[in-house]
């Protein structure tokens, strides 16, 4: 296909196309005249992932590193989750204390060396972030949190397809694209439940906590 | 205490303290001379937050709004959430398809007009961007979803101080500071559950499920 109809299929606009291309995220076409080129549906899937990557929030930089680690996976399957990881988590300078990190995802199963240090220390980021904030978090609150998050990561791994090149892609876009998705499901949930705790207690001096 | 107090109490430096003035975050300290300020406990306290609320990637502007609304909370408790996501959410032109968001959310125990609409459109859009990419997730994967994020809401909201301004604080706080620490966990969790499935499956033609 032409590249107005590649547009066409994915929405993309044709500048966007080649700037992509510039970048070296989408391969060329086959070149059928000296300025003309051939697109197919190879190029119409790369294309809604690149658009998908780039929607979640990943620079153009995460979104080559996420590619590369589709197109050149890493051999053992349990490196997968950390070469995707690796490509959508901001580097960041200076050492974050790791041990209330470490003591946390105890929680998780976490054991030394069962995760990439890096992802260790964003958990570490997270709570210096609160501790700044004065925010605290009840223990039983962050029960909870462990709790459910230990069921949905159990779940995903559980599913991650057989046949390898399948798992390659849902691994590395699955982490990706599902943050949106959990972090928008929270906050309807939290309105949800507020109204369920909430509603009627207006002018009123009772709450009612179910 | 002097600037440079307020400075070394709170690791922001000088100038970021003197933008974060100009920008009207910080409230300006009392006049103690014509080149002086004087700066209290109220000042290192908002400073944190503002601190807290920048790193976990607020802009700004939704820094203000969030500000705002710790300053002029809305007078129905149900109503602070609602206020603390329209600070943290970006605005989208364009519609998006409510419907399918709409049924997805129902395992929720959301109802029409339980929650904001642009919070739904959070999901739907989040939707959208995984039908985009093609990228399926099984109904048993979005029961677990579902369900682990219920657990989730239902504990904060019940955790929500009964003392009206220490609710304000910690419903939109809470909201923002949270995310980046179930995101961190969650990749912890999905690196945890990954070595517990395919450890030792290199190699292998089996794969152990647990």
């Amino acid at each position: 296909m032409r590249v107005s109809e590649l547009s066409a299929r994915t929405g993309v606009s044709v500048a966007t196309i080649k700037y992509y291309r510039r970048e070296g995220l989408l391969p060329e076409g086959v070149r059928s005249a000296a300025t003309q080129a051939t697109y197919d549906d190879a190029h119409v899937s790369r294309l809604r992932v690149i658009r998908a990557l780039i929607e979640s929030g990943a620079s153009i930089a995460e979104t080559r590193t996420v590619l590369d680690t589709l197109d050149r996976p890493p051999a053992r399957p349990q490196e997968l989750l950390g070469a995707a990881h690796a490509a959508i988590t901001p580097s960041v300078e200076g050492d974050a204390d790791l041990s209330a990190a470490e003591r946390l995802v105890g929680g998780l199963g976490w054991q030394p060396g069962s995760c990439d240090p890096y992802v260790l220390s964003g958990v570490a980021r997270a709570l210096e972030t609160l501790d700044r904030a004065d925010f605290q978090v009840s223990d039983d609150l962050m029960a909870v949190y462990l709790d459910a998050i230990r069921r949905i990561a159990r779940a995903e791994i559980a599913g991650v397809p057989a046949d390898p090149d399948e798992a390659v892609r849902y691994v590395v876009l699955g982490s990706v694209l599902i943050e949106p998705l959990l972090l928008a499901l929270r906050r309807v949930a939290e309105q949800v439940a507020s109204v369920e705790r909430f509603a009627g207690a207006a002018g009123s001096a009772t709450m009612s906590v179910e």
